[in-house]
């Protein structure tokens, strides 16, 4: 089966989206999880026009990836710099990668009106880069920006542009429909005169989605000389976004039969999408294709009939290749077998069939309709077992609580929340001031718990996020509060949804602290 | 200039979404507002399975619409009926359209897994439906459904459902990738083959987007026998949507030359597209082709940079063309040139050399690595570059707020707020409860001012988001709050960052607030 070799810039490109901002650690997180899902290559960032790039470069000299090979990316040299003094080139062989990518311009245009430079300056330009690259041992990725543009206002100019490129030594040549203004005929066309007129056996592709059509010109060209796809996970990207290769991978491995991903991580797909979009803080869009929410939700009741008759009458492909599920929108069916493994793993035997499971399945349909997301937070999964297998023992009953933030005419904030709880059959009433109410109301909690738990002085809080739901709702909108938490030998995640971000925060922190309690006990 | 035809079915596919739900009312509002912009066909529904159509056909009777042809859906006569007396059939009739559109079944697993006959009856129900139909005077669009899956199983069958139904009298035959899992050279050359072989001239074409191709599908064949196309507003639908409308009228009229509707017209493009997202209660993505509010925005400083001295360097198309603009998104990859604009955007010749520009790009790049981000906040920037500027009026000043949530012993959550503002002078203090601690001071803080700015109550908050930044700080870790509101003309968004939730909504909130006064005032 053939390769076709999967280059991803959410990093880089997707970084630019309206609405991202990652930290280093973002990037670092998001690097780790396509290395273990097993694209080919990860553009790690432009490290000479970003220091938070370089920190996530230096990082992965020490920690090498497993699978995909890093990549940093750069332009060509400065018009004023000989390329071996260029500051931008020289931090990319700095990386210390096998591979680099420059971006060149091949749309003379952009040579003359925003680089203002000559046409033949830039091509020296374009030469000396990657030959100067090449000699430092790097392959050479070099992206065309611009190039079907460019095509079409100056054909020989843009032919030349990617001949120079090569001949000075690039590995593989990127064909960029930057604006994405170009239709798949028209990318069909062009690339076929070009790889005549220059025998080019094999090209890349990046495309931008400016006309819905970024994955369509993508895989036009593959069987015919494209044999590597550039885009970012769910599409991110400037304007309307870059190619989704969340997308792209489900159509060549199970549409097109190419070889991406081995099938079995395939199935991962739908988590490494989640995945990326939980850490740009972006909606995961319930009709991604292959891996959205709705991807395979049947609505139209003669469509849930069809369906039940034989599934292919209305699902391009088995749902579970990409590791997603039909669900029936008006009546859910699904999940039940889901739950007794879940429970197996946290050690209950479960019988599919027993009026306990088929509760059990409602509640959890129940929760989950109402925002609760036991996929990210397995602590409070374990802890809704137990509570409904009557296999729980409480550590404290909450009588209730108060939380206040006050701001003064001073300026000055005031956070302070007071509990009222009974532990062991005692009534404890504490209060806390704290950096805001979610904080004060933590240090209340555990400030009336440590006295009866001293071991809860040893576990803290690592990551609390935020995410609203239904955000129509404006501020009466629903939120969901994750919470993770660890201490010296495990980390567990715990849930809280509510309209109430203070009401949300206490379940997930009750939780935290539960889970710990429990885990301590059966030790 | 050729004409393709846009067929809409927003109101019967597009109902099919997973969360929409249409009332007949925004049923017959969106058809007006279709009939208003001038698509040509608007499917209102299937009036024999849904009652809530038959009422929307009853109403168009007495109201009939300008531009577009209102048809009815439904299905080939059921296999008990004889057509002349199916009511499905009969309700078609009755709607008094001149147009009337019914499905068929075109894939032989369908008919003979789904509908259970045999495939010569299924062939028979198609010609006596179109021809009852036609005989009414009806001109009959016949949607094959399932029509490429249908091929590739048994091309001969699969041509033959269409060439019945067009001898039977169909207008037009329309080509439906109803599971949406064809692939463009597919398409084209299943298509080419059919035209061939039964020498048809003109067709139709239905796709949904389960591969994220419908819009490529759907344009591949214009030029080559495709003369209409189905699809609807926005690309809503069951799973992951039908054909986007908006998209495929754009690049029809400016991407390909064709003629949909008047160039005027198409500058309603937006206008429609979140007319319908609102009708509908979907968020309307930043990202669509042609009418997402970020579809012509520029984050990166290269980018910026460059369409600064040539707009055609990252954008293919003139934004104006679909009623959508330009903007200049801030963030701490752009430079001073960002800032210039935006000054100059608000009346203000900013120098880029000058000691203001200096300062103010400092300060906001100390507040962005404070947690700010003015890109998704360009209500927030605007004020504060008019605070920084000396030319900015305030229209209340907070004195002091306090905001309290209580969980009583009755498990009942109460969330009340205080606010103490001056406005024009005079002391206002008021308080509100709300459904969280958010909504009661957003509450109080409208119930404050509309006394004052009346216009207030024309704007309301859309969207609320919450980012915990540096999410290792656990419940003590700083909070970016996001807030957008919208009036009848705009809308904006504003930010607010603090390590106190109730703080950064606050900013958000009284920026938001701000913001409309402000706009109001300048008209």
């Amino acid at each position: 089966m053939k390769k076709i070799y999967i280059y991803d810039t959410t990093l880089r490109d997707g970084a630019q989206t309206e609405g991202i901002a990652f930290s280093c650690q973002d990037k670092i997180n998001i690097a780790k999880k396509l290395d273990e899902f097993g694209v080919d290559f990860i553009e790690g960032g432009w490290p000479y026009s970003n220091p938070k790039d370089q920190e996530l470069f230096n990082y992965f000299k020490k920690n090498p990836l497993k699978k995909s090979k890093l990549v940093p990316f750069g332009s060509t040299a400065h018009p004023a710099n000989h390329a071996s003094a260029d500051k931008n080139l020289i931090s990319l062989v700095n990386c210390d990668t096998e591979y680099v990518t420059i971006f060149g311009k091949s749309w003379d245009l952009h040579v003359q009106e925003v680089l203002k430079i000559s046409l033949d300056d830039n091509l020296k330009i374009i030469s000396d880069s990657v030959q100067f690259l090449a000699k430092q041992g790097k392959r050479v990725f070099f992206d065309a920006e611009h190039f079907f543009d460019g095509y079409k206002a100056n054909p020989e100019y843009a032919l030349k542009a990617i001949t120079v490129a090569l001949e000075a030594g690039a590995q593989l040549v990127v064909f960029c429909d930057t604006n994405g203004g170009t239709l798949p005929y028209e990318v069909e066309k062009i690339s076929a005169r070009i790889k005549q007129k220059i025998s080019l056996k094999e090209f890349g592709m990046h495309c931008h989605n400016d006309c819905g059509l970024a994955v369509a010109n993508s895989i036009i060209n593959v069987g015919s000389g494209c044999i590597h796809i550039q885009g970012t996970i769910n599409g991110y990207g400037e304007r309307c976004g870059n190619t989704d290769l969340t997308t792209v991978m489900g159509i060549l491995q199970f549409k097109m039969g190419y070889d991406v991903v081995s099938g079995v991580r395939m199935r991962e797909l739908i988590h490494l999408s989640r995945y990326v979009s939980e850490v740009s803080n972006m909606v995961h869009r319930d009709n991604y294709p292959f891996v959205g929410k709705s991807a395979f939700a049947h609505k139209a009741g003669i469509h849930i009939d069809a369906v039940i008759k034989n599934e292919t009458a209305y699902e391009h492909m088995d749902p579970s290749l990409t590791g997603n599920k039909r669900r029936f929108v008006t009546s859910e069916l699904a999940g039940k077998s889901t739950l007794v493994v879940k429970a197996k793993e946290l050690d209950f035997d479960l019988d599919k069939k027993s009026d306990q499971a088929k509760d059990l399945h409602k509640l959890i349909q129940k929760l989950e309709n109402e925002g609760y997301q036991f996929e990210a937070a397995e602590g409070s999964f374990k802890l809704l077992l137990q509570r409904e297998l009557k296999k729980h023992k409480k550590f404290f009953d909450l009588i209730g609580f108060r939380v206040s933030v006050e701001k003064r005419e001073d300026n000055k904030l005031i956070s302070e929340a007071a509990v009222k709880l009974r532990i062991n059959g005692k009534l404890e009433q504490t209060a806390s001031e704290g950096d805001g109410p979610i904080n004060a109301l933590d240090n209340a909690l555990r400030k009336a718990l440590t006295k009866f738990y001293p071991a809860l002085s040893k576990m803290r809080l690592t990551d609390f996020k935020v995410r609203v739901l239904d955000e129509k709702g404006g501020t009466a909108a629903k939120v969901r509060v994750l919470i993770e938490s660890q201490d010296k030998d495990d980390d567990w995640s715990t849930i809280g949804v509510s309209e109430n971000v203070i009401e949300a925060s206490w379940q997930a922190l009750a939780d935290s602290v539960e889970y710990k309690l429990l885990k301590d006990e059966k030790k």
